[in-house]
């Protein structure tokens, strides 16, 4: 690895594309020929327009997305879309479904709740420590809308199709797997996304948002939690995160241009998935946590044969180079994150070093 | 200027201390020995603990506040704040005043219109363009609290000295003049400042909240609009902007180990607006909008002659390396904002550049 660098395996913020990284270093005292740093320009500048236009435009052109949906670039974090959505998309008297697959989807929940809101919980996979994502679930079709967590990071389950919900807009959270398949967005009324997963680092949220949606947004409510103030400002009704949404522009170019597209990409994270798996699946040593057909391919969660070991092993992973392997702290036992800027030489080497742990102390 | 920077008068973002800057770029792979980059690591982190952990304690020894205040970093920029405080600290049936001295206080005013909570506007610069400060303001003894805002960017008016509300607290936006100067911030019920103008890069909103504030907090608001909830999870509720919070940790070093603290702070900002403000009051060709006694010594307005040489101004400033020193849109003109990070030098060039156009102008 380039100066010391590890192979970071971290749950979000995670782990960015080298040459992003690099472009942003390079740059750092004098973006785009301005003189200034990108932390030092104004957001009505000439510079800046471009790099937020050119964002919006890599993220419709990556999810085939025409004029009927926004892209807006927001603060707060996924956290705060929970809140935002019922406030904004959930009629006064009518009804949200939601899918609980796990902390998020809880959390998303409880903030409908506090409003006062009726939410009505179609399918929970709680019954069996969130390990799986429930199958057959019967929407009401009445809904305002239905939310589901497309990617949870915690108990690394992932939805592996998304369910037909007929005529009711489908709402998802999708900041631990954006952008790492194709999938059709033109049928989502949102999508909403922390980028310090896949797109970018902390501190901006990524929302893409249907036209039709806006009409729902009612007009007493704070103008900075209106998605209609958004998007009539292009994300720019006050200061807008500038470096924030510069690294997520970065690497969507990177995407778009390097890597070559969300097929492109979804191929190199299902080698890094079969990989991981299939080592997980051939050991006696190791165990994979997330039932099979709802494993997740962004966050491998895994087991070893007792809680010492699993301390020992995050130990040495950190000592060879190998970082961010703990499960979250709800759930214990190991973690490996393998967002798209995680090539498949980091799954490699993280394999390698599996082996050689289970060796000694298997 | 160093690899081709420029003198950058920005109103917000705006200029930032180049060593902090330096320092950024250098360890932009390898933060603190981690091998990732500040924006790869885990807000969960012993590395990010420390940064967050110092900029407080940094916040707190340079305006001297102790444990009954809480230093804050949240996302939304001071707009969301102007609807979180009375959401979070307006008891209902009760009322707010709130002093308008511009822009950035009639949006904060509109914004507890909407929540359709009461607000006195117990002073108002509005009959002269918002060219002054408001003297021998009478307070509502019965008031929540007291809003106003310290410094305002867009007229160029700054509150010399803060008012005597007596036993109702005092929030305040200092988004565009913290830690320009000391004052005595232990009075305060509140102060937010977004960072970009004075303490770092947009993306992160500095919040110190005094403690007998925080049992004002009502149970039923969204999580994430709640002051509580960031105060008991020390800004780390949900993933924080971790690089703008990095950014502000080197701005407060700089400030308190480089510049010396608030004191010699407002010694340099002092003689910057001294010079131009001298300058500008000799001069028979420039001419300062803002009243004295209310002149702001962050953003300085003025005008020329007409407004075509206002525009050759501006552009002949940029081709001489001088940025940003155009007026606010909504109000036209010329506008150098002098915050911290622009130093005596860049107004001594600004000067210079001033008196020659003027001899070819005049």
């Amino acid at each position: 690895m380039k100066e010391n660098r590890i192979y970071n395996f971290n749950p979000g913020p995670a782990a960015l594309p080298l040459p992003v990284l690099e472009e942003i270093q390079e740059s750092f005292l004098n973006f785009a020929g301005s003189g200034m740093s990108i932390t030092e320009v104004s957001h009505r500048s000439k510079g800046f327009d471009d790099v937020i236009n050119d964002a919006v435009a890599r993220t419709k052109r990556l999810l085939n997305l025409g004029d009927s949906h926004h892209v807006l670039f927001l603060q707060g974090g996924a956290s705060t879309q929970f809140c935002m959505i019922p406030m904004n998309l959930l009629p006064e008297g009518q009804s949200a479904d939601y899918v609980n697959t796990g902390t998020w989807s809880t959390k998303a929940i409880k903030e409908i709740q506090i409003q006062g809101k009726n939410v009505n919980v179609v399918a929970s996979s709680e019954d069996k420590n969130f390990s799986y994502i429930p199958e057959n679930i019967a929407f009401n079709s009445d809904a305002a809308y239905v939310h589901i967590t497309s990617n949870n990071t915690i108990k690394g389950t992932q939805w592996a199709e998304f369910p037909d919900t007929g005529d009711v807009p489908i709402m998802a959270d999708m900041s631990s797997d954006i952008m790492s398949r194709p999938f059709d967005a033109s049928r989502f009324g949102m999508i909403y996304a922390g980028a310090q997963k896949n797109i970018g680092p902390s501190g901006v949220c990524m929302v893409i948002i249907r036209d039709d949606m806006l009409a729902r947004v009612p007009e007493n409510i704070p103008t900075m939690l209106k998605y209609t103030t958004h998007v009539n400002k292009n994300s720019m009704f006050n200061t807008p995160p500038c470096f924030a949404i510069y690294t997520v522009q970065l690497v969507l170019k990177w995407l778009e241009e390097t890597v070559g597209g969300l097929d492109k990409m979804a191929e190199i994270n299902d080698k890094k998935a079969d990989l991981i798996y299939g080592f997980l699946d051939a050991s006696d040593f190791y165990r994979a946590t997330a039932a099979e057909g709802s494993r997740s391919k962004m966050n491998v969660t895994f087991r070893l044969p007792d809680e010492d070991l699993e301390k020992q092993f995050i130990q040495a992973a950190m000592e060879n180079g190998l970082g961010g392997l703990k499960g979250h702290r709800s759930v214990g036992g190991c973690r490996a994150s393998v967002y798209n800027a995680v090539g498949l030489d980091a799954v490699e080497a993280l394999v390698d070093f599996m082996k050689t742990f289970e060796k000694k102390n298997g």
